[in-house]
C-alpha cells in the first residue's frame, strides 16, 4: 500500500512569462522527486517552461533553481521529514520485535489509519486550493500546456482534471496501489499485487494469497481512500466522476519500470515505459572516494544504502552489519546517518551522501547492499550488480524479490537477521557467478531498447503538448458501469431470453399434452 | 472471418550460405506478401539472408529474387489465384441479389465449410511438410534465428513450435480471427469484434450483437478450426499443446495497425505496432499518369481501386460507377481489370496496375475509392486522403468503418449502391471539408511517432535473433487452465470455506438452542 505522499499548502503563485510549452509540476517529495527532477531538466533544455508547486519546509525541492519556477505553498506540518521518518523508525523496530499476525495486523490497521487521515487531510487541502481564486485564476492565466504529476498523491490529479488540462503521470504507484490496476485488465491469477511477494506463476495457494490480498486493497479503496474524497468529487466535478476516473483520466502513464524488472502483463496504448530513464554511464568518482575503492584491490567493493527514508537503523542491528562487513576481504560505503557501531572495521566508510549512479557503475563494485527503492534497483539494474535486498515497506520487498526470482540477487529479511546470515548472503552472492552473470543478462536486455526511455518519456510529454492530449490512446470504456463492462447485462438479457423461450415451449407442449390426454379421455 | 490463406506445398529446400541472421519466412502471398516484401528487402539490406517458402504456382512470390533464397513448394493446386477470385466474384454477386437473413446465413455457411476443408488441408499439408525428413534435416541445418510468418495461415507457427525456433509475427488476424484475441485480455463491451461494424462506443443491442458474434466465432474455432488439427498436435506436440497455444508461443507480435486507424484496447509487451511501415513519401508518376492528374485541373484526381481480390465486378455494377465518374469534373484514375464499362467517360483512365502509394501522395489526389484492405486505408491514412469506402469482406468493412466513425471516410453499401448513391457519396466527401481535415488530423497522429514503424519492426526482429527469442516480454498466463486463469477455482475455494464455517456456525446454533429447549422443558 503506497502511504508516502506528500503535499503542498496553500501560498501564492509566482507569475511566469513563458516560452515554448508551459508544464505545471505536481511532484512527490524524497527519492521520487530525485527522478522527477531529471525528466523537469531535460523538458527545460528543450525550451520549455516549468512551474514546480512545492511546499515551503520541502525536504528536497528547492525554491530556487534554474530548471524551474517554484510555487511555494505553506506545508500541513503532520507530515514532514521528520514524522515520516519516525514512522519509518518504529515500523523497523516493530519488524524487529516480531512478525506475528498481530503485530503484523496491529502494523495493517495503524498504516491504514494513517492513511485514512492523509486522505482526509489531502482532500480538504485540496478543497482548500480550488477555492483561492487567486491561484487559480493565476494559473488559468498561464494557460499551462499540461500537468505532470506523480499519482501517488491525488493532487495533480484533481486539478487536471478540474482546470480541464492534458494529464501526464510519471508513475509507479497511485495513491491507491499500484498503477496499472486502474487503466489495464490485470488478472490476479498471474499478476502479483504489491506487498504478496509472488511472481507471476503460482501455485494454487499463492493465488489464493493474492485474491485476498486483492480483496483487502479494494476494501482499504472503498472504505478509506473514496470516501474521503466524495464530498469534494461531488462538490467540484458532479455525477459521472468519482475518485478512481480522476486517474483514469490521465492522457498517459510513464511508468517508471520495463519488463527486465517487471512481470509481462496487459497493458493499455498510453502507457509508456521509461524503467532506468534516470540511468546513465557513471561518472568519475571525487578523489577520495575513488581512492578508497581502488584500495580494495582485487576484493572489489560492496557498496550498501538503505535510501533516503531509513537514515538511522536499530543500534544492535547496525552493531551486527558492521561486525559482518568488517569480517569481509572487500571495501565497504555505507551511507548511514546513525551513530557510528561499536564494532565498524577499517575496510568500512559511512557516509552521509554517495555518488549512487557512479559507484554501481564502478567496475570494481561488485555488490549493491540495498532497501530495495525502485531508483535503486533500476540503477542497480542498468549498470548489472547484483543486489542483497533488505526492504522494509510499500513496493521495497516486491522490487528485489523480482531480482531474486530472475536469479540476480538475494533478499535477506530484517526480522531474522543475524551478523551470521548477513555475512553469508553477502559470501553467497560474491562467491557464486551466476548472481553476477543473472543481473548482467538482464541489464543487457534492459539497455537493449530501440530509444532511450528519457527520450521516449519526452517525445510523449511534447506529443501531449503538441496534440492536447492523447484522446486516441485512452479509452473510454471506463465510462461504462462494472456490470456493462463485464458484459453482465447482456448475459442476463440473453439468460432471460432463453429461458422465455424454454418456458413458452414448456408451455406450449403441457397444453398440447394435455390436449392429447383430454382428446384420448374423450375417445375412451 | 479470416478465410483467405494460401499456402505452400512440398518440394526441396535449396541449401543456403547465410551470413548475419537467418530468417525462415512462411509468407502470405496476395496483398499480404506485398507488405511481408518490404520487410524482407530492409531485412536483406541490414545484412541478413532470408529464405522465403513460396508455392510453385505462387501469384505475386517471385521464385529469383536479389533480397531472398526461395524454397519453391508444390502448391495444392484447389486454392490457387483464380479460385479465390472465382469465390470473391460469387460473394460480389451474392451481395447484389439480396442480403436478406437467409443470404446471408447460407453464405456464412459456405464460407464455414469452406474454410473448414482449408483447414483440414493445411493439417494434411504440414503433416507431410514434417514427415519430409530431407526438409526438415535442411532447415535445421540451416540453425534459423527465428520464423517469420502470418499468423493467417498456421504453418510458419507449427513448424516454429516444432523446430523450437523463435517466432516472430507480421499480424492483422490469424487463422482464427482478430491477433488480440490470442494474447491480450479483450473485454467484448468494448472492442468490436471483426465483422461486427461496431465502433468501441457502443449501446446495449450493440454489445448484445457483440456478444452473439464472439459466441459464433468461438462456436466456428471450437467445431472448424481445432479439430482439424487435433491429430497433428497429438502426435508432434504432446500434451499440454493445443491450436491457440502455438500462437500464444510467438516471441513477437509486429501488428500492422496503430491506435490512429485501431480503437484503443489492452495489449501485451510482445505487442509492437508497425501500422503503416509501408507507406513512404510519393515518388515522381511515370510521365503519362503526371500528364493525366495534371489536366486535372483545380478539380483534382480521384483514385478508385478495390485491391488485388476484386478484379472484375458485376457488369452492371461497373457500368454504373463509371456513368457516375463521367458526370464529375474531376479525373478519375481507376484500377480495373473487367471489360470496359459502356458507360466510360473521357475523365476517368482504365489501369491493371498503379503506383499507388505515389498517386496517394499526389497533391492533386482528392479522393481515394477503395475496398478497404489494411495496406490501402493505411496509404491513405498516411497521405490523408479521405475515403469513400466499398468494402465486401474480412476486415474490410470494420477498416473502412473505423474511418467513418472519425469523420475521415464514408462507408457506401454494394448491396444498395446505384449510380445516384455512388455520385452523391462522392460530392459529399469532396464538398464536405470536413473529411479531410479529419484525415488529415488523422494523419498527422500517424506520422507523429518517436520511431518510424518501419525501424520499429526491425529492431524487434534483430531483438529476437540477438536475445534468441522475447521470453521476458511474453507471459506464460496461458499456459493455466481457464478456471485457474479467472480464479475460478480460488474462488469457488472461499466461497466452500465461508460454506462451512456458516454451517459450523449454523449447526453451532441449532445445537445450543435444542440444548437450551430441553433444559427448559426439563425445568418445566
Amino acid at each position: 500500500m503506497q502511504v508516502l505522499w506528500l503535499w503542498m499548502a496553500l501560498c501564492f503563485l509566482c507569475p511566469t512569462v513563458v516560452h515554448g510549452g508551459k508544464v505545471l509540476v505536481f511532484p512527490i517529495d524524497g527519492s521520487h522527486w530525485v527522478n522527477m527532477k531529471v525528466i523537469i531538466e531535460a523538458l527545460h533544455s528543450r525550451g520549455h517552461q516549468v512551474s514546480v508547486v512545492r511546499s515551503s519546509d520541502s525536504w528536497y525541492i528547492e525554491e530556487k533553481s534554474p530548471f524551474y519556477n517554484s510555487i511555494t505553498l505553506d506545508s500541513p506540518s503532520e507530515f514532514d521529514e521528520s514524522f515520516i521518518t519516525t514512522f519509518i523508525a518504529r515500523l523497523l523496530e516493530i519488524q524487529r520485535e516480531g512478525k506475528s499476525f498481530w503485530t503484523r495486523y496491529k502494523l495493517e490497521i495503524e498504516q491504514a489509519e494513517m492513511t485514512r487521515e492523509m486522505y482526509e487531510k489531502t482532500s480538504e487541502f485540496v478543497e482548500m486550493l480550488l477555492e483561492n481564486k487567486d491561484l487559480m485564476q493565476s494559473i488559468k492565466n498561464t494557460n499551462y500546456d499540461l500537468v505532470f504529476t506523480d499519482p501517488v498523491a491525488p493532487v495533480g490529479a484533481i486539478l487536471a482534471n478540474y482546470l480541464k488540462l492534458p494529464l501526464v503521470f510519471s508513475a509507479r504507484g497511485t495513491s491507491h496501489g499500484e498503477g496499472h490496476f486502474d487503466i489495464a485488465p490485470s488478472p490476479i491469477s498471474y499478476i502479483p499485487l504489491t506487498g504478496t511477494q509472488l511472481s507471476d506463476q503460482m501455485s494454487f495457494f499463492e493465488r489464493l494469497q493474492n485474491v485476498l490480498m486483492f480483496g483487502f486493497l479494494q476494501y482499504q479503496i472503498r472504505w478509506f481512500v473514496t470516501p474521503s474524497f466524495e464530498g469534494l468529487i461531488k462538490k467540484y466535478f458532479g455525477p459521472g466522476t468519482d475518485y478512481i476516473s480522476l486517474f483514469q483520466a490521465a492522457d498517459l502513464w510513464l511508468m517508471r519500470v520495463d519488463f527486465v524488472y517487471e512481470y509481462p502483463r496487459p497493458t493499455m496504448p498510453n502507457v509508456v515505459y521509461i524503467g532506468g530513464f534516470q540511468c546513465k554511464p557513471a561518472k568519475p568518482l571525487p578523489e577520495h572516494l575513488e581512492e578508497f575503492v581502488q584500495s580494495s584491490g582485487e576484493h572489489g567493493v560492496i557498496v550498501m544504502s538503505l535510501g533516503t527514508l531509513i537514515a538511522e537503523l536499530p543500534q544492535d542491528l547496525a552493531d551486527q552489519i558492521a561486525a559482518a562487513f568488517a569480517k569481509m576481504p572487500q571495501k565497504v560505503i555505507w551511507r548511514y546517518k546513525g551513530a557510528k557501531p561499536a564494532t565498524l572495521g577499517n575496510n568500512t566508510l559511512l557516509v552521509d551522501w554517495m555518488p549512487q549512479n557512479d559507484l554501481l557503475g564502478h567496475p570494481k563494485t561488485k555488490l549493491f547492499v540495498a532497501h530495495g527503492g525502485t531508483n535503486g534497483v533500476q540503477e542497480a539494474l542498468y549498470h548489472g550488480v547484483p543486489i542483497i535486498g533488505l526492504p522494509l515497506i510499500f513496493d521495497q520487498p516486491d522490487n528485489v524479490h523480482r531480482l531474486e526470482v530472475r536469479g540476480a540477487g538475494k533478499v535477506l529479511d530484517f526480522f531474522t537477521m543475524t551478523e551470521e546470515i548477513f555475512f553469508q548472503g553477502i559470501q553467497e552472492v560474491l562467491n557464486d557467478p551466476s548472481y553476477r552473470m543473472n543481473m548482467q543478462r538482464l541489464s543487457r536486455l534492459h539497455r537493449d531498447v530501440p530509444m532511450k526511455p528519457m527520450d521516449s518519456a519526452l517525445f510523449w510529454i511534447e506529443f501531449v503538448m503538441r496534440h492536447k492530449g492523447a484522446a486516441h490512446l485512452r479509452t473510454e470504456s471506463y465510462r461504462l458501469p462494472w456490470y456493462s463492462y463485464h458484459s453482465v447485462d447482456v448475459m442476463l438479457f440473453l439468460a432471460g431470453i432463453t429461458l422465455l423461450i424454454l418456458m413458452t415451449f414448456a408451455a406450449l407442449a403441457r397444453c398440447l399434452c394435455s390436449r392429447c390426454v383430454r382428446a384420448k379421455s374423450k375417445r375412451d
